[in-house]
C-alpha cells in the first residue's frame, strides 16, 4: 500500500444536551454523515459526547448508564466509513468510566477510559468514575493514534507522556469538554503547543461547545503540528465541523520511534523498576486495527473537497482569536441562548430599572435570542428616579423588545398599611427597602407563570459578593446573566456593545453615566453602603478568586477596614449566594459549583 | 514498670463549629481539663476538630490552614498529662491533610494523614486533601495504639487491616464525623464489632456531635472490646465526654503478636512482593513514645473516680438506642437548633398556615429553643378554611409560642387589580396560587428583616421532590426543618410528638386529620395534583435515595402513569431545588449536597 500522504481529519465540535441521548445521537449522526461526505477519515466529537457534559448525578443512575451504553450500540452500525471517536459513560462492575470509543466498519473497535479525573473547581469527577488505567495507541496503516480525554492532557506528564514514549504514537487524538472562563483559549494553546514541540506530534483537540447551566464550553478546537504551528482553530462559541488535512510526519514514512533517538524519548516510560511501558498505574496498550476495514485512513490521497461547500470553514482553517469583550459577551450570549433553549422557554422577562445591569441583560437577551423573546418591566415605585424611568422605556424602544411598566406604589402602600401592626413604631429600614424589591420579584414571577418566560435575575458579581442584593427580590429568576460579572466589566461591556452599532448605542449615554442606585429609598447611592467599585472589584476579586488573606490584601496597599468589611460581607452572605439563581461562569472562579461555603462559618482570620 | 491493669480512656465527644478555631480550641481545652481530673490517660476528640467540619472551601485558604495549624500549635502545650488525639487541617507542600495529631507531654509527637478520603454523597474529601500514605501505631508502655481518621474504619481492607496485622496494634482509635441518616447507629455498630472480632482489638470511635448546615452528627461514640462486645455507647445528638477504662489485652501481659498466631495474622499485610507491612501505597509506621513523657497511660492503675460527679455518664456506660421516632426528631432538634444557635438568630418565624408541616415545625422549634423565641404567623387568604385557622391558633396557645394574625385578602386584591393589564381575559391559574404564597414569603421575610428572626420553611420532601411548592412562596426560608421528611413521615412525627405529652397533644387532631391542602384556590386539596402520599412516598424513595428506574418501579407493581409522572415531577422541578433552604439530612440521600442534579436535563428513561 503507498504511504498516505494526509488523513483528511474532521472536528465535530458539537453542541451536546445533558441527557438527551437521542438527541445527541442524531447530533453526531448527521455531522458524520456530512464529515464523510467532505472527505474525512477520522472524525472526532467532545468528551461524554452522547450523554453531554456535564451529567453529574445522573451517572448515579444505573439506567442512565446502560442506556448511555446502548446509545453508543445504536450508533457503531452506521459508522461504515473511516474512524470516529466518540464520548459516552459506560457502565462496569467498578463503576461507572469515562470513555471514548472507537468505531469502524461498523462496531467498537475499542474504549479508552479517562485516567486522569479532575476533581476541583467546578469537577466532581471521582464522585463518578473509576479512572481507567489501560492507554491505547490504535495502530492503523502508517498511524498511531493515541487516544485521551480533556484532563488527560493537562497532566503532560502522565497519560500523554507514556503515550508518545519512544515516538510510539505519531498522533494525539484528545476529546474535551473544557469549560471556558476569559482568555482560556491562548493557555490552552500554550499547553498544546508545548506539548506538540515536547512529544514531536500534532495533538488534535475537540472541545465540546455549548452552555450547560453554569459552565459554557467554548470549542476552539484546535490542532497543531510537531513542530508547534497551529494547523486549525475552530470558532469559539459555535457549533463547527472543521476539517483539518494532517500530513504524515516526514522520517521512515511515518514518524515512529523518531522522538527514541533524541536521548527524551526513553526516559519518562521508565518508572521505578516496571515496564517501560507503563507510567505508575498506567499501562500502555497498543491496538492493531485491520487497515482493510478502515480503508479512507490508509488510502493515498485524501478525496476531494465536498462539493456541496459543506465545509463552511475551509480545510487547515485558522479561526482568529475574539477581542476581551466580545468574547466574553459572546460567552453570555451563548450561555443564555442554551439555557433558554435547551429548557425551551419561549421567551425571557425581567425588571428593566433604567440601571446598567438591567440594560446590558437585556442587550445581551435581545441579541441571544430575538427581540419578541424578551419582555422588559418597568415596575417604579416612589423612589424610582424620572431619568431611570425613561432610560428603561428608551432602551426598550431601542432594542424593540416587549415592555410594560406596572407601578408599585399602591401595592407597596396596601402592605405597609396592613403590615402597620409590626412595623409601627419603628423608623424605617431595610425591611421597606426589601419589600419594593420583593413585590418586583412577585410580578415578575407572575409574568412568568402566565406566559411561561424565563425571569432573568440581572445582578452582577460584585453585588452578589457582598449581598447588596434582596433574596426573593431582586434575586428572583431561574437564570443569572452577569452572575460572574464584575460592576466595572459590566460598564465595560456595555460601553464596548454600545460601540458595536453605529450612531448611538442601545444603551442609553444616562445609564452609562448616572451613578448607580438601587432606588429604594429617597435618594439612595451604590456608595452610601459600598466602596467604588473601582476599589470593590479588585478586593473581591483578589478575596473570591485568588483566595488572598485579608492580611495579603492590607499589605498590598489596601486600607484594612475596607478590607476586614468586605470579608465579613462576602462571608456574611452566604446565604443569599446559597439561594441563587445559576449564572453563566466566565471567571476562573464563580459563585456557585466553583465555591462551595459553609453557610456556618465563624472563621475569622488572624491579624498581623 | 508494673503491667497496668487499665487504660483510662475519655470519649471527647463535642459540638464544634466550622471555622471557630478558637472557639473549637476552648472546647478542647476545656473537655482536656475535665477529661484529666476524671483521671483519663487518652483523650479523643472527633475528626477535624479544630476546624470543624465539614469546612469546605475554607480548605482552599492557605490562611484558613495556616490558623488550623498554628491552633494546634497554641492547644500542645496545655497537654501536659496523658495524651490526646485531636483533629486539624494541615497544610503542606503537596496540598491539605487531613490530620489527626498526638499530643504529650506538652508537644506535638505524631500526626496521622487520614488515607482513605471519600468522595461520595455529602463528601468532597478528594476536593480538598492529598490522601496519607504512612500509618502510625504508637507505642507507649504496653500499649501499641493505631490510630486512623473515620472513613478509614469503613473500608476495613485498607488502613485497619494493615494496622492490625500480626497483632501489631492492641488498640485501634478512629476520630469521626459521620453524618446521621435514621438507623446508622446500629450499621456502624456492626462494622465495629466485627472489626473487634477479625483484628482481635478493641476498636475506639469517637464521633462528632452537631448540625451543620444540613448534616447532623449524631455522636453515639463507642467502644467495643476485642470480643465484640459494647464496652460503652456515648449518647446520640448530645455533647458527652464519655469515659471507659480499657483492660489491656491478655496474653503476655500485652497482648502484642497474640494474633500472629492464628494463621490470619501475616496474611493480610503482604502484598504482591513487597514488604509486608505496607498494603498498596500504605505503610506502617511503628512509632515509639517515651514512657517517661506521658506516665499516666502506663500507671499501674486508673486514678480514682473525679469526686466531683463530672463523668456524668459515668464508667463504661452503654447509653440505650433511641426508638425510630425518637431519633429522628432529636435529629431534627439538633440540626434546627445548632443553626440557630452557630448563627446566632435570636429566634424563628414561620407561617402557620394549620396544616401538619407548619405544625410540626413549631413543636420542633418550640422544643429546640425556647417558646418565646418562636413566632409563627397565620396569613389567611379568602381560601383558608376556618378550621386551619383555628387550628394554627390553637397550636400556637398549646406551645405557648408568639403568634400572629395577618390577612392577605387586601394585598392581594390590590395586586390582582394592578396586574389587571396582564391577567385580564385568562381565567385564573396557579399565577393567583403562587402570588398569594409569594405575598406570604414576603410578609415573612419582613418580620425577619424587622425582627432579625430566621425564617423557617416548612415544607417536606414529598413535595419538595415533585415541585408542589411556591419558589419565593411556601419556600421561603434561610432553613428548612422537615425538607428531608417524607409527607407520611411528618404524620408519624407528629402522632409520636403528640404523644410525648399527658392528655392533648399540642398539635390538634384535627390539624392530624383533615386532607392535606395548600389552600390557594376554592376546595383544593393535595389529592387533586398528587397521588395519595402513600403511594407517592415511597414512589420518590425509590427514584431519588434508591436510583431505580421507572422501568423496575413498573415492574415491582407500581402503575406506570404514576410512575412516569412522578418521575418528570421530579426532573422539572430541580430549578425549585437548587435555589431551596437547606435543610436537615436525615435519610441515605437528601436533596442538597448528596443529590447534585443538572437544571438542563432531557433525561428521559427507556421504556421497555
Amino acid at each position: 500500500m503507498a504511504a498516505p500522504a494526509f488523513l483528511r481529519i474532521a472536528l465535530a465540535q458539537i453542541n451536546t444536551t445533558v441527557g438527551d441521548l437521542p438527541g445527541n445521537r442524531a447530533l453526531v449522526e448527521e455531522a458524520y454523515a456530512r464529515a464523510i461526505r467532505a472527505g474525512a477519515a477520522l472524525v472526532v466529537f467532545p468528551e461524554l459526547t452522547l450523554t453531554g457534559y456535564p451529567p453529574e448525578d445522573l451517572l448515579l443512575k444505573p439506567s442512565f448508564l446502560e442506556d448511555s451504553r446502548a446509545a453508543l450500540e445504536q450508533l457503531a452500525p452506521r459508522v461504515t466509513h473511516g474512524l470516529v471517536l466518540v464520548g459516552f459513560a459506560e457502565p462496569s462492575a467498578e463503576g461507572p468510566r469515562n470513555g471514548a470509543a472507537l468505531l469502524a466498519a461498523g462496531a467498537i473497535r475499542g474504549v479508552y477510559h479517562k485516567c486522569t479525573l479532575p476533581n476541583y473547581g467546578v469537577f466532581d469527577e471521582r464522585r463518578y468514575f473509576e479512572p481507567g488505567q489501560r492507554c491505547p495507541i490504535y495502530a492503523l496503516g502508517p498511524w498511531r493514534i493515541a487516544v485521551n480525554i480533556c484532563e488527560d492532557l493537562w497532566v503532560r506528564d502522565g497519560v500523554p507522556r507514556l503515550q508518545a514514549c519512544e515516538g510510539r504514537a505519531n498522533l494525539m487524538v484528545n476529546l474535551s469538554a473544557s469549560p471556558y472562563h476569559a482568555r482560556k483559549g491562548p493557555e490552552r494553546e500554550r499547553l498544546f503547543v508545548d506539548m506538540a514541540r515536547d512529544f514531536r506530534l500534532p495533538p488534535v483537540y475537540v472541545n465540546l461547545v455549548g452552555g450547560q447551566d453554569e459552565p459554557v464550553f467554548d470549542g476552539q478546537s484546535l490542532v497543531v503540528d510537531a513542530s508547534g504551528t497551529v494547523l486549525a482553530r475552530a470558532p469559539q462559541f459555535a457549533s463547527s465541523l472543521q476539517y483539518v488535512d494532517l500530513p504524515l510526519p516526514p522520517s521512515e514514512g511515518t514518524g515512529l520511534r523518531d522522538a527514541a533517538r533524541d536521548g527524551d524519548g526513553t526516559a519518562p516510560c521508565a518508572t521505578g523498576g516496571q515496564s517501560e511501558y507503563t507510567r505508575g498505574a498506567l499501562r500502555l496498550e497498543e491496538v492493531p486495527l485491520d487497515a482493510e476495514l478502515v480503508p479512507e485512513v490508509c488510502g493515498p490521497t485524501p478525496p476531494a473537497h465536498d462539493p456541496s461547500g459543506d465545509a463552511a470553514q475551509g480545510f487547515n482553517h485558522v479561526q482568529p482569536e475574539l477581542g476581551d469583550e466580545e468574547e466574553v459577551y459572546s460567552a453570555l450570549i451563548l450561555g443564555l441562548r442554551d439555557y433558554v433553549q435547551k429548557n425551551a422557554f419561549p421567551g425571557v422577562v425581567f425588571g428593566l430599572s433604567g440601571g446598567i445591569d438591567s440594560a446590558l441583560t437585556a442587550v445581551i437577551a435581545a441579541d441571544a435570542l430575538s427581540p419578541e423573546a424578551v419582555v422588559g418591566i418597568s415596575m417604579p415605585s416612589a423612589y424610582t428616579s424620572s431619568s431611570a424611568r425613561r432610560g428603561a422605556a428608551a432602551l426598550a424602544r431601542n432594542l424593540g423588545i416587549r415592555f410594560h411598566e406596572i407601578p408599585i406604589h399602591a401595592m407597596f402602600d396596601r402592605v405597609i398599611e396592613d403590615l402597620a401592626p409590626l412595623l409601627a413604631g419603628a423608623e424605617p429600614d431595610v425591611t421597606e427597602e426589601n419589600i419594593q424589591a420583593r413585590l418586583r420579584g412577585m410580578l415578575l414571577m407572575a409574568f412568568s407563570n402566565r406566559l411561561g418566560h424565563l425571569v432573568l435575575a440581572t445582578g452582577n458579581k460584585s453585588e452578589v459578593a457582598v449581598g447588596y442584593c434582596t433574596l426573593y427580590g431582586d434575586m428572583v429568576g431561574g437564570f443569572s446573566v452577569l452572575k460572574d460579572v464584575f460592576k466595572t466589566h459590566v460598564y465595560k461591556l456595555a460601553r464596548w456593545r454600545n460601540a458595536q452599532t453605529r450612531g448611538a448605542g442601545a444603551i442609553p449615554e444616562d445609564t452609562l453615566t448616572r451613578p448607580p442606585s438601587a432606588e429604594l429609598k429617597p435618594d439612595q447611592q451604590d456608595s452610601d453602603t459600598l466602596p467604588d467599585y473601582a476599589i470593590l472589584d479588585p478586593i473581591v476579586r483578589a478575596l473570591v478568586e485568588e483566595e488572598r488573606s485579608p492580611r495579603e490584601l492590607v499589605a498590598s496597599g489596601f486600607e484594612r477596614e475596607t478590607v476586614d468589611r468586605i470579608f465579613r460581607m462576602i462571608q456574611g452572605n452566604e446565604y443569599k449566594r446559597r439561594q441563587a439563581a445559576p449564572g453563566i461562569k466566565i471567571t476562573p472562579r464563580s459563585f456557585g459549583k466553583d465555591r462551595r461555603y459553609p453557610l456556618t462559618n465563624r472563621y475569622r482570620p488572624r491579624q498581623t
